[in-house]
């Protein structure tokens, strides 16, 4: 287990590489500036940074290319956010507790500034990887893209997007968190796994509790923009319902969600018990298991006899 | 001087790797499947995947690896196009004499069309780089960054879509020009002589041609907004003034801007001639320069005394 205080530090020193490897001139453009400035002023929970940073360490490659690695994928993430908030997207209004950037700086500031997250985001991975082996770079490259392109993250929100026109025989909310969630959580475990040239027995495993984390992370989500008050949230909730997008809760009701989440949850104990098992610097996925399941504790807790 | 045979089989080259570069599975969603078909489908000029070819070329970079540059560096252009079409930004409703993606596909899936143009052009970006030594490999990365980033198209873009907010006394449209047209120009110049390591007096030339050209590139995209039927443009035209962004035509009057577009072809005209008396397998540029020629005279003739 992490002591609590070693995680704090982790958790700062990423946020302060969050906003600081995003760096403008002062003459930037005003609308781009302020929309870049209140990105990257309010990180989230940094799950993806900081599991991509911690896999760093745990093969070995050092701090500075695990936190490029850790950065790189938060500003993939975050750019997703960015716009996903679109009017033509999920329509929000809020995220972070705030009101998106589309609405303060213009929807035209909000993809530009989403677009330098991923300019910034390439450059940082790029950055990470330029000493390897020419053979080596392009399995990550290879790797990048079919997590991050139209195979991966892209056709998942697409079919988010678009969930609505596709016939109901084929509306399945996995299959959508599959090609939406799972990817960069997924790039956040096995990318480092790669570069550090783990063997491919951890990694296949690493892509596994990839797929049990990223199903239930999106069902929690799920859950939440059902059970979630928009304060609790933060961001604008009840938007699945209202706009016809895919929520496993809504598809399966609330009991059988946490039920099937629950069912996550030991598979993902499962995994990571077996993967500490063969490498004991792997321990830090122990605490991510335990931290999801309060969170799953709590949503739990909180629900009132809310029934779909 | 190219003939025109050799000239064509470049271009069917370009166009068919343009085409074939971009794969997707069947079962890619319908929307974000549709918009990206559409977009590859119909390629513009090409000017920038040619200049990047055939500067690859004369680097010594191969056929294979100057076609990367070149398809890679065409995506990143195609991808702002889809942007600018949109709603927020230009809100167009034709580009290439065709109703915009948008407005068939949805704004959500233009959008993850063109982030999917960027996927595919970094990743072909890298491969081309890949085998480069890592200090190589660094300059490239910072080549691409500062062209590409916050400091370079996305604040050019920004400054464009917002040049209305902008005092009167800083709205200079060559501004924008220099933010917005000339990096990918420019990228498509340099980055090969970058990565084939030419002498660094060529790279400045290159670099100084890049600015005449994508100002004269600029000017004569703005006079087009002003004397063009959209039958000629083949997309939407007169949005600059509808909108209030920037145009040298309407700041500086038709007959002033083609006085200045003669003097950027002078001095665009006698640095391609520099460069190739310094290095004879760089005389394609004259080609572009008299097929730029071609273009405003073209222009001019067809302008019937529309003075602003």
């Amino acid at each position: 287990m992490l002591s609590a205080i070693e995680n704090a530090s982790v958790k700062k020193k990423l946020q302060d590489a969050f906003l600081s490897q995003m760096q403008f001139a002062p003459d930037t453009e005003y609308h781009l500036a302020g929309a870049l400035r209140e990105t990257i002023g309010r990180p989230g929970s940094m799950v993806r940074a900081e599991l991509a940073y911690r896999s760093g360490l745990s093969s070995k490659l050092g701090g500075d290319r695990s936190e490029c690695l850790a950065i790189s994928i938060e500003y993939f993430h975050t750019a997703s956010l960015l716009f996903d908030d679109l009017p033509y997207m999920d329509n929000a209004m809020h995220r972070r507790g705030h009101v998106c950037v589309h609405h303060v700086f213009g929807e035209g500031a909000a993809i530009l500034a989403a677009l330098a997250l991923i300019n910034r985001a390439y450059a940082l991975l790029w950055k990470a990887t330029a000493e390897l082996k020419p053979e080596l770079q392009s399995h990550v490259l290879q790797c990048v893209e079919r997590h991050l392109g139209v195979a991966g993250v892209l056709n998942g929100q697409s079919q988010d997007l678009y969930y609505s026109s596709v016939s109901p025989v084929f509306r399945i909310p996995q299959r959508v968190a599959l090609g939406k969630t799972v990817p960069l959580i997924r790039l956040a475990l096995i990318l480092p796994a790669l570069i550090g040239d783990v063997p491919e027995r951890e990694t296949r495993q690493l892509c596994r509790l990839a797929v049990s984390w990223g199903l239930g992370y999106q069902t929690l989500d799920d859950l939440k923009d059902i059970l979630h008050s928009p304060e609790q949230g933060g961001k604008t909730v009840a938007r699945d319902a209202h706009l016809d997008r895919p929520n496993m809760a809504i598809m399966i009701g609330v009991n059988e969600a946490f039920r099937y989440l629950d069912r996550l949850m030991e598979i993902s104990g499962r995994i990571v018990l077996r993967l500490i098992r063969g490498k004991a610097s792997l321990a830090f996925l122990q605490a991510f298991q335990e931290q999801f399941a309060r969170e799953i504790a709590t949503l739990s807790e909180s629900r009132q006899s809310v029934t779909l």
